[in-house]
């Protein structure tokens, strides 16, 4: 199949109408039956594809962005009788294992966002279900503040996925339902299995929906319970809306560039390298120099470049294995000090930080870097780290350091490079910087900072480390490595071939145990609903998906809709 | 192949040996290679299979109760060079996919049993590594509270299961080696697709073992460390040791019955009809009678019948898919008042309880519950309790009740029956009792009270359960439904058509979506180390097997020891 673009915007929607009056946002799901990613089945009932939530994730980062007045989002259905069917059945059981996993990733990714909009940026959702909501629908209003169901005898709220189609619900239905909503687990365990679902007061009695509404009172109530939300809502004051415009984006058959962010694909070693370029300026003094910029501001320049790109190579390039992640700096002048190139990192995390509690683009930003960041800690690919001269690991940009599973620094420099051909910075041994950016603001999704997840039960260290943050002695190779920020140190003689046995041995490696051991030991200490959204649940769910019970010829994901009974293998593992 | 058995003793074990000598015990592997449980493979370097896992398992129990003056258990290796290479790797590729996951489980629930006798028992388990211990050999040490390593220059720490099979390692190493031991996440990156595994300082500056032994003073060292942990241990005093004497246990095709526990199979409807009798005759007013009944004390007597109950059925029935879970009062009089039988219970669980912290069985038996109860919690088995006249659902059986997905509770009395056959028993509406034991000592995995999963973010119901545990007009049906303490009530007109219902729904659904439904929703709220290694890395690891990567005919399982090299689809997933 041709390959997946996530770049979209409101013009170019074909499932999603995003109306803005005031502080309230309406987003009308109306999904387009014939207008699938991938030929070969109908978008009946609202139900959705990759394409339809590509969409609606644009949405939601253009109401942060582009509708800084916006407080609340009603989430509605442009349907009659219907609010959404969830995920198309008939694409999940076209679809290899992969594609549907990572579908499932994506689809949980802009849902934790949608939750994030609600309780960091000021902008709560709410679900007004006029219709059915049914398995990935109903896991959408999950993902909401505030659910309303219309009160018509008919509408109701469902997870029949493990009655008709012998799988789970995927997009965290399971563990919103009873960590997030509260509903008893035994109530949780029958609405399960009831593939008619529940409506009425009943659904309100066990916590499904916070209120039904007669289908007479409802555009009234809604509205109401909508200016409530905005009125209570903290969303920041500041400058103007940033328009997103589109990323300026070359994509080959090897490579992807942007502006700041460059990947260059190596099939042969299964490798994608991965450059984010700092800053050619240093920040502005203040947001209004931000605001100026626009999107051409670096730090949601570069968090737009490393998103798409982290999108686009895990739906389009499964078979690179391992990411290469380098940063660079670039200057115009060619001429810099490393230090300089650290502190002007840090001066962009300075303004930022500074603002995060009076100013809306400030604060979006920096959430804007976490979600980025987070996507690239849920990845199913090896994340190797290279820290080498000329690089620009400081603040925000030393989180992608430490979100890789190793990370390799080079003690001196490149010896048989010649000074007067490589730029000044590849004659500067590496640094690394921690400032305060590393420190709380860009947690990962079990709670914790990457440091905290990185030290756990060494509080003494990361003491240690956030009094020296300041002390450039600090970040060079040797002091970063006895420091435990890096994992490796090599000399010239030895570098380039650890990294070659590195990426080479995880080339060789089962990607399949790669990816689970990937995902157990990025999520050390504790677990929240997000790491048990996507350890827990989603292990479960690749499991369920892969087996015959549900994929194989008479599985319930292929039987479903033909009239034939699923054959299930009956052991019970 | 033939059924399993799970009841041993010393007397029969082929591979371990326990020696006690005053305080410290030692526990020592020395596996037969012609011990194996199932022909076609030799336990060759100390490799286990669940033959092994078993006698393991009956020695730690046997440690708790027969030798209460033992507080350090010393585990260690009766081979030279070899402390232990983990689960047989020619058993795993044999096996079938739930056989792999069952042995999994079990192996993971003895390791927790370790991990519990350390931090509850007052009995600390070392191990002490005289010789390399790969894969699970290093989880076994793992799960102790201190690893000591003999210092040759060959002997080694590692898990190799990534780089040589294609898997993960099974009992809880990844969780373990960063959330226990606080291994640093690149580190432990590293260390787990090294195949060849580390030893000496490097391994304790790693924190992968604590010390490092030179061979000259290994016995010295390990007797020291040992005495060390006897003098620091927290075992309580008490009465003599109790011989855990062997089941008396009935088995057919058909039934699983003991003194007070009972199974009947009823293979067409893929249900087990599970019966736990309470106690004949009241609770003895202080410890002394327990010591005096031994192992015929009911609180005992139940614990081990229920416990060999589960591992019978979860390895010898997989096509079983439903429990139905039901207890029962027989008293020999017959004839007493339900008050009677949930206050004989109460008395039982308050003797224990009053003695928890000052008697060594006291509190062994209550650490028993618990053990037994989560063993419940992670049984892939649909758990339905069925609460009628007769039964005696209080403190701590009741807990059989809240361990289930769904309870079902008689309101009244069977019509039909005739008074004059019946007991009397039958002629008096169920009722259900809270006690002390719901409120505490028998906490889930999560860390939290089967009732805190169950009312998660409700602390009021749980502050009125607690206060009206003593109400007896709150055990009857309707209040039971009321508060939430069963989830549905029916009457005797609809009773039999909606158990028939549930069980039959349950039967027809997918055998993998339920196992994935029951392990999501039993865990609601926090999760721990505990429930991370069976959700999370149990559920990764299950997808792990199933895969071709691992298990087909190229698979690297199967490959391992053949010359072959293993063939990966490389698509990351």
């Amino acid at each position: 199949m041709s390959r997946v673009e996530f770049r979209t915007s409101p013009a170019q929607y074909r499932h999603w109408r995003l109306d803005v009056d005031g502080p309230v946002a309406t987003l009308v799901m109306d999904v387009d039956e014939h207008g699938g990613l991938v030929p070969g089945y109908e978008l009946k009932l609202n139900s959705y594809d990759l394409g339809v939530d590509i969409e609606l994730y644009d949405a939601v980062q253009r109401l942060r962005f582009e509708h800084p007045g916006v407080k609340a989002v009603v989430m509605t259905s442009g349907k009659d009788k219907i609010f959404c069917a969830g995920a198309n059945i008939r694409m999940l059981a076209a679809s290899e294992h992969a594609w549907k996993v990572n579908f499932c990733k994506f689809t949980n990714e802009t849902r934790n966002g949608i939750e994030d909009a609600t309780a960091n940026s000021g902008q709560t959702y709410l679900a007004a279900l006029n219709g059915t909501a049914s398995g990935g629908g109903y896991e959408l209003a999950l993902a909401c503040e505030r659910i309303l169901l219309v009160d018509d005898r008919s509408s109701v709220v469902s997870l029949p996925e493990l009655p008709l189609l012998g799988v789970l619900p995927g997009t965290g239905g399971l563990t919103r339902v009873t960590d997030k909503r509260h509903v008893r687990r035994d109530l949780a365990d029958y609405f399960a299995t009831r593939s008619e679902g529940l409506g009425g007061k009943k659904a309100v009695g066990w916590k499904l929906v916070d209120e039904v509404v007669p289908r007479a009172r409802w555009q009234e109530v809604v509205a109401e319970r909508a200016r409530g939300s905005a009125e209570s809502a903290g969303r920041l004051p500041g400058g103007p809306a940033i328009e997103l415009t589109e990323l300026d984006k070359t994509r080959t058959g090897d490579s992807v560039g942007y502006r700041y962010v460059k990947a260059v694909l190596d099939r042969d070693r299964a490798v994608a390298e991965i450059t984010v370029s700092g800053p050619t300026a240093g920040a502005p003094a203040l947001m209004d120099g931000a605001y100026a910029q626009g999107a051409a501001f670096w730090p949601l320049a570069v968090a737009r470049e490393l998103d798409d790109l982290i999108l686009d190579l895990r739906t389009n390039e499964t078979e690179i294995g391992t990411w290469l992640l380098r940063t660079a700096y670039d200057d115009e002048n060619g001429r810099v000090f490393p230090d300089h190139e650290l502190s002007r990192i840090f001066g962009y995390d300075e303004l930022l930080l500074a603002h995060y509690d009076s100013d809306w683009l400030a604060r979006e930003i920096v959430l804007y870097w976490k979600r980025t960041l987070k996507r690239l800690d849920v990845t199913s690919r090896s994340l190797i780290a290279l820290i080498e001269p000329g690089s620009c690991f400081a603040g925000s940009l030393f989180e992608i350091a430490l979100a890789a599973d190793r990370s390799y620094m080079l003690l001196g420099v490149f010896e048989d490079r010649d000074p007067d051909t490589v730029p000044l910075a590849a004659t500067i041994p590496a640094a690394v910087g921690l400032g305060p950016a590393n420190f709380g603001p860009l947690p990962m999704g079990n709670g914790l900072t990457r440091l905290q997840t990185r030290f756990l039960g060494d509080p003494a260290t990361l003491d240690l480390l956030e009094k020296a943050s300041g002390n450039p002695q600090l970040n060079e190779a040797e002091p970063a490595e006895a420091l435990g920020l890096v994992t490796f140190v090599f000399d010239d003689i030895d570098w380039a071939e650890e990294v070659r046995i590195a990426v080479e041995e995880r080339a060789s490696f089962s990607p399949d145990a790669l990816t689970g051991l990937e995902a157990n030991y990025r999520f050390a200490g504790p677990e929240t609903m997000e790491t048990k959204i996507f350890g827990r649940l989603t292990a479960w769910q690749n499991w369920i998906f892969y087996r015959p019970n549900a994929s194989g010829p008479d599985g319930a994901l292929r039987a479903y809709g033909t009239g034939k009974r699923a054959g299930f293998d009956r052991r019970r593992v």
